[in-house]
C-alpha cells in the first residue's frame, strides 16, 4: 500500500503539553514515511478540516517540531467545535471525507477529551460506511482529567503541579502576614465538573495546619455553615485559612456557587467566579481579612512549572497513536496504565473508544475525607507521581523560548466554501 | 568594643526573595563574630520587638539558613504596621529602645518598602535622643518597585519575571482557542500606585499583535471609549486582545475601576478586582466572550520562577546592609546602582534614609507609550535585566522544598505586657 496522509487535530481546551503530543505524532510519522507521507494539521482543529484549511506539518524543521515539545498553547491552533451526531449533521461527516479522500489522508488523530473522542468513533464508522475507511485514534487530552479508563490524562499533571506548586507559595505568603493582614485567602482553579484540579492542591499540605485546609470539590455539596465554621475554626487553629475552591462547587440544589451572583450597580449579573462569592461570605459572617486569585489560563498554560511525568505521558501518547494506527488499530486511544504508585512506573496500552467517548471519570468519594474538605491518602497516593520532575523550557531573555510555525497552508483541492 | 547583638524585621508584604535577604544578613553577620553576636529577628515583623517576641537566629544550622534562599514568604513572619511619629506615640519608640538596650542590641535592620525606610530613620534619631545609639540600617523590599533612589527593589525582578511568563504562555493559550472560544483575556496584577508590575506584562510581547495587547496603568487616567476601541482592533485584527490590569487602575476622577463596584444581590458592594469589571464592560459593550485571571498572592509568592537577577540583589542588599553597618554607617540603605543596561551590570551603593523614606517612585511617562496602552523601547530596556535568568528552588516529590525554622525564641528580659 502506498503512503497515505495523516490529518492531526487539536480540539477542546489547550494544555502545557498538547504541543508536546502533537511532536509525539509528528516525530513518530517522520519515522515511517513508507507508511504516513505527511502530516497535515488542521487549522484551529476540525474546523481546519471542514473548512479546508490545513497545515503542511511537512514544511516544518526537525528543530522546530522538537521545539513544540516546550511551546504551550495550540501550536496550529483548537477549536471547541462539537459534530452534532451523524442523523442531525450528516453533511458535516461527509464533507470530512471528502477532504481526507481529496488529500489522501488514511490516518485521522484526534487530540481531545470526551467530546473529541465521540468525534473519532463516528468518524471511523462513517468513514466505513462511506466506502473511505479511515484509521481513527483518538490521543487523550484534557487539564479536567475526567477521561475514564486512562489511569490519568496528558495536561493534569502539569495543571495539577501548578496548582500545588501555587498553593505552597501563596501558603507561606499568607501565614506570613496572617498577624497583622490577611487571615483568608481563596484560590480559584478550573474544574466544572470533576475536582481532580482541586484535589490537586491538596498536595501542597504535608502537616497539620498546611495550607490548604479547606478544599470545595464540585462533588461535594456545599454548605455554607459548615464551610464558614470551618474557616474559624483555622483562623483560631493556625492563624489563616486557606482554601481551594473548584470553580464548580455547587450548592445541594446543584446551582454553581459562581451564579450566587454579583451584580453590577445597575443590576445585571455579572460573572465574577466562586472565588469572590467566597470571600464576601467570609467578610459578610466573619470579618476577618481576605484575598483571592482566580488563577484561570494561567494554570493550563504553565508550560514554565510542567511536570516531568506529564511531558513524557503527552509525549508517549502521541508516539503510541501512531503506532497503534501502523498496526492497523483504529477507534481506538492509547491510555495510560498504572503498574505501581511508589516507584510510579506506568506503560501505555491500547483502548477501544467506545469505552472512553462521552464519559466523565469523577473524583471518586474515597479520595475525598469524610468532612468533605480534604483528600485522603488514596488521593494523594494517586495523585503525586503526577506531579513529579520539573521538565524546564530553555529561555531567551529571561522569557520561556518558544517556537513559532511556519503554518503553510496544504493547497486547497476542493475550495468549495464550506461555512460552520 | 564587645560584639552587640543585631535585631533583623520584615515589614510589609512579603516576596518571593525577601528571605534572601535575610540570609544575606544572618549569614554575613556570622561572619563577623567579633562585631555582630546574634542576629535576632522579630517574630512578625516590628512587633516582635514591641511585644519582645523575638526569635534567636543562632540557633539555626548554616544548612538551614542557606535554604531560605529558595523558600518564599516571610521566614519569621511580617507584618503590616507602621510606627506612628515620636510625638503621637513616643512610647512605641521607647519601648523599642527598652527591649533594645535589654538585648544589647546595638544594630537594627529593617527590611521593607517606603514606610519602614521612614520608622528606621525614625528609630535612628530617636535612638540617639535616648543615649543609646542604635546603628540603622534599612533593607529595600517591595514587589511595587516603587521606592527612589535605588535603580530597582529586590522582590520586583521575580513578580515581573512571573507576570512576563504568565502573560505569554496565556496569550499563546487563548491565541490558539480564539477563533472559536475566548477572544478577551484580562490579567490582574499588583501595584495600588504605580504601573511597574503592568509595565512588566508588556515584556511578553515582542512582535506587532503578540499579547499583550493592552496595558492599563494606574499612572494613565482610565477611558472606556477609548479602551473598548482599542479592544474591538485588537479582535478585529489580530482575532484576540490580551490585557494586563494594574490593580490600581483608575478613572480621571481618581477613583479606582475595582470600586465600580459590583453589588451582591442584596446590594451589598463587592469586592471583585478589576478585571471584572473590564470583563463586564467588553461583554456589555462588545460581547465577546472572555475569561480573567487574578494573580493576586501568587505573584509575589511565586519562588518557583524567581528571576536570578533578582535572587542575587536580594542576597546583595542583605550583605551590604551589615557591611554598612559595620563600618559605621547609619540611617543609610543599600541600593542597586545600574552600570549599564546591556550587557546588564550593577552595584550596591549606601544612600541616605532622608532621599528615600516615605516617597514612591511612579512609572515614568516616558516608559508609556503615547496612547497610553503599551511600554516603551525604555520602559523595556529598564525592565528587561530585571527578569534575566531563572534560578530555580530544589524539589521533592514534585514540590518546592521548603525549610522550616526552629523560630526559637529569645528569652524575654523584660516581660511586660506591651500591647499593640
Amino acid at each position: 500500500m502506498p503512503a497515505m496522509n495523516a490529518f492531526y487535530a487539536q480540539s477542546g481546551g489547550v494544555t502545557a503539553v498538547i504541543n508536546v503530543t502533537a511532536c509525539g505524532v509528528i516525530e513518530t510519522a517522520r519515522k515511517h514515511p513508507g507508511k504516513i507521507a505527511n502530516v497535515y494539521a488542521g487549522r484551529n482543529g476540525i474546523i481546519g478540516a471542514l473548512t479546508e484549511d490545513m497545515i503542511d506539518t511537512s514544511k516544518e524543521s526537525a528543530a522546530t517540531i522538537a521545539a513544540l515539545m516546550h511551546t504551550p498553547g495550540g501550536a496550529f491552533g483548537s477549536a471547541r467545535y462539537k459534530l452534532r451526531s451523524i442523523a442531525e449533521n450528516r453533511a458535516e461527516y461527509e464533507r470530512l471525507i471528502e477532504i481526507f479522500r481529496a488529500h489522501n489522508i488514511g490516518y485521522f488523530f484526534y487530540n481531545g477529551g470526551n467530546d473529541s473522542m465521540d468525534t473519532v468513533l463516528k468518524v471511523s464508522q462513517f468513514s466505513k460506511q462511506m466506502g473511505y475507511p479511515v484509521t481513527c485514534l483518538g490521543i487523550p487530552k484534557t487539564v479536567d482529567n475526567d477521561l475514564p479508563v486512562t489511569d490519568n490524562c496528558p495536561g493534569f499533571g502539569s495543571v495539577a503541579k501548578y496548582i500545588a506548586v501555587s498553593t505552597q507559595e501563596a501558603g507561606l505568603d499568607v501565614l506570613s502576614m496572617a498577624k497583622t493582614s490577611t487571615k483568608v485567602f481563596i484560590l480559584e482553579v478550573m474544574g466544572r465538573h470533576a475536582g481532580w484540579i482541586a484535589a490537586a492542591g491538596g498536595l501542597a499540605g504535608k502537616n497539620l495546619g498546611d495550607a490548604p485546609h479547606i478544599i470545595l470539590f464540585p462533588e461535594i455539596p456545599f454548605r455554607k455553615r459548615a464551610f464558614l465554621k470551618r474557616v474559624r475554626e483555622c483562623v483560631t487553629q493556625y492563624d489563616f485559612c486557606v482554601i481551594v475552591v473548584s470553580e464548580g462547587a455547587r450548592f445541594a440544589n446543584g446551582r454553581f456557587l459562581a451564579e450566587a451572583g454579583t451584580r453590577d450597580a445597575f443590576g445585571h449579573s455579572q460573572l465574577g467566579g466562586v472565588a469572590p462569592v467566597l470571600a464576601n461570605m467570609v467578610r459578610e459572617s466573619l470579618g476577618y481579612k481576605f484575598h483571592f486569585a482566580i488563577a484561570d489560563y494561567l494554570q493550563r498554560s504553565a508550560r514554565h512549572i510542567a511536570s516531568d511525568v506529564d511531558v513524557k505521558q503527552a509525549y508517549a501518547v502521541g508516539k503510541a497513536a501512531v503506532q497503534y494506527a501502523l498496526q492497523g488499530k483504529t477507534a481506538v486511544m492509547p491510555i495510560i496504565k498504572r503498574l505501581s504508585d511508589k516507584p510510579y512506573r506506568w506503560k501505555i496500552e491500547c483502548a477501544a473508544l467506545e469505552r472512553i467517548a462521552n464519559k466523565e471519570k469523577m473524583l471518586p468519594r474515597r479520595f475525598i475525607t469524610q468532612d468533605g474538605f480534604g483528600i485522603t491518602q488514596a488521593a494523594r497516593r494517586y495523585l503525586q507521581p503526577l506531579i513529579m520532575g520539573e521538565n524546564y523550557p530553555p529561555y531567551i531573555n529571561g522569557l520561556p523560548k518558544i517556537v513559532a510555525l511556519k503554518n503553510k497552508p496544504v493547497k486547497q483541492r476542493i475550495g468549495s466554501k464550506f461555512v460552520i
